[in-house]
């Protein structure tokens, strides 16, 4: 592990804040900086590397017979703002870890293995989640990544090209079924059940999938000391009300919905000014379609409420709706039994969260891996999963794609 | 009124946005902009000009016996925002349009008349409103205006420093009792009871005064999709219950109460991260102590009472707790009297704004003049007052100062 050790902390520095967190946007300074470390070690770990039109960084073991199917081990290396190092980080040094074990083990598997870094896997920049995952398994198009941009207005797109990708030829690029014979991701959970249940690792049936919107309520910016109550439209005050009308929702839909309003901005935003416009981004969640498009349906009624109650004005736009994923049971059955004979610890989970792993499930049978969080904190810079899980992790891992390798 | 037109439309263009509204933050260079503006037609209407160590600008028409304490007229030219043309500006300039109205008329009045504009009326920049009449009146030190900052964390005292005023002195500068005989401020009314009730000027008989607040509230930032309903602690969902008990304890307390959340800024402000902290500027305002007292520490209550039941830490700072002011109803008996002989029909109201002039009460007969706001739009793109009622508020100014300056 001292050279996994290395390439964490090498890695950790790229983005790195002064408080010890971290931001490395997608595709940002930090990130390219991040993307490069990753190339160079792929080589000197003797993977051919190549960049995809979306951005992804695949490296290459090359097995005995290269025209089959690869396994292939993926996650990303871009964090939120103020995340902390082991999201996405630890699935893709752990590739990295394994082919190195296989190249120092002088094991030359059957089939060949990728290692791939996913591009803009979290939303915090394009506001959409897992684009280079999406886009190279074909679940969206070029015109659409034109149309996804961060908040200066440069679009996926338009990033991709400045980071000399060709984007263009995307569709000659897209993974099809003949492409992988599985799918491996490993990860930290992100939450409290694997600690609280002292389970080494956790095998996920289902991943949760969002309905994500961008809400807009106008109302009117007026003096906040000559502007009597019953004079006001105060956008932050219906705002307030759809903030506690998502918690409320997803507090009474079933125990894996859940929905949060992490973005919201005032403006003007001066003390002494009503606000006359709020904007929101919702996130509502769950490993059931049905009961998330009952939630947004209620959300959007609410909303509705509130705005005609408070003369507010209403824009929401959808910014995705996906269909939570079901992964592959008998994958699953082999892994949990490698992991019965290796001494660990599993249990099955779903997974609230959205992942790479997800937009393989429908062209390989695809695994995603739970490695503990410490106090389930994530997307924080306290995030933390300690090395000795993480090495049962890359351990498990490690057998997994000999068994999957080998014929 | 051609010449005030021409100052009106020329001060207009410094910080106007592509909107059509304005952005003239305290001292920025918009503001220094309008600043120069003023300081160049003063000296062409032969005003003595003089910038005092709080960055106000004087401009002084001497009269026949200089000895006496001179008639003042003020108001200022920054403005919040996103803010509208009128807000300070009309006062300022009014009191322009007066000076030059007695030159040409060759008028030497036997007292001087002092054409003020005031730095900072606005909390937009700094956080703590009127900072320049603050200051210039002796309420205010050197040491406390080093601590009051901006976002980028300059004081007001270094942005003074920066603008050449020697602010040091202050204390050598501080207007009293003997300088002053009286003080008019002519100001939008910045609501809309003028305009509904048909009266051409509203006559202040008291100030309400805010009590404002810099409340943050801690939770912890976990990953939304990860991180079950029941283990959050949602800093924003607290600060949505914090905004919406201001407004309910506003609605609930006087006529004259009101209560506001300008300022609500989320941390870290993504989409997929539950917000772990919230930073939110609050402003409750009473032209009663008592009822404002009241109110304050009913949020106070109720804050603590949110907080503890979603485990979230508060830190509660108060920016300001200022005395509501009683103007002088002698001036303002002998001001209606005036307008009564001139056609001109007031109204005695009360002002939730607060403004330079009430700095004032204590050290002169002070009053405060509103002109009839349309739609009582204010602090936005579009607040507006018609130049025919803005002409009837200088002509009744002008009729005060010859009144006043005459004995």
């Amino acid at each position: 592990m001292d050279n996994f050790r290395h390439d964490f902390n090498s890695i950790a520095q790229c983005g790195i804040l002064a408080n010890g967190g971290l931001t490395r946007l997608a595709l940002s300074p930090p990130d390219q900086e991040a993307r490069a470390y990753l190339i160079k070690i792929m080589r000197e770990e003797g993977l051919k590397v190549h960049i995809d039109a979306a951005g992804n960084i695949h490296g290459l073991l090359e097995g005995r017979n290269p025209e089959l199917a690869a396994v292939a081990i993926g996650s990303h290396l871009d964090s939120v703002p103020q995340g902390g190092h082991y999201d996405g980080v630890i699935g893709v040094l752990a590739g990295i870890e394994v082919a190195r074990r296989l190249k120092s083990a002088d094991l030359h598997p059957l089939r060949s293995l990728k290692i791939v870094n996913f591009s803009a896997e979290e939303s915090s920049r394009f506001g959409v989640a897992t684009l280079g995952s999406k886009a190279i398994t074909g679940k969206i198009t070029t015109e659409e990544l034109k149309q996804i941009t961060d908040n200066e207005g440069t679009s996926f797109y338009t990033a991709l090209q400045q980071s000399g990708c060709d984007i263009d030829a995307l569709t000659h690029e897209v993974i099809g079924k003949d492409d992988i014979y599985a799918f491996l991701e490993l990860h930290i959970e992100q939450g409290g059940i694997l600690e609280r249940k002292n389970i080494d690792i956790g095998l996920v049936t289902a991943i949760a999938a969002p309905s994500r919107f961008d809400l807009t309520l106008t109302g009117r910016s007026d003096h906040s000391g000559n502007t009597p109550m019953h004079m006001r439209r105060d956008a932050l005050a219906g705002a307030a009300e759809v903030v506690l009308a998502v918690e409320d929702i997803a507090c009474n839909s079933g125990v894996s919905g859940v929905g949060t309003v992490g973005v919201l901005k005032v403006e003007p935003g001066a003390m002494n000014v009503v606000p006359g416009r709020v904007h929101l981004q919702i996130d509502i969640r769950d490993t059931s379609m049905e009961a998330k498009n009952h939630a947004v349906a209620e959300l959007q009624r609410r909303i509705e409420l509130i705005a005609q109650k408070r003369n507010l004005g209403i824009s929401i736009k959808m910014l995705c709706n996906d269909e939570p994923i079901t992964l592959d049971s008998t994958l699953r059955k082999r892994i949990q039994h490698l992991a019965c004979t290796m001494n660990i610890t599993t249990m099955e989970m779903i997974s609230g969260a959205g992942h790479d792993a997800m937009h393989f499930a429908a062209i390989a049978p695809t695994a995603l891996l739970f490695i503990p969080s410490i106090e389930g904190i994530s997307h924080n810079i306290n995030e933390q999963s300690s090395f000795e899980a993480i090495a049962k992790g890359i351990e498990l891992l490690y057998a997994c794609v000999q068994d999957l390798t080998a014929a």
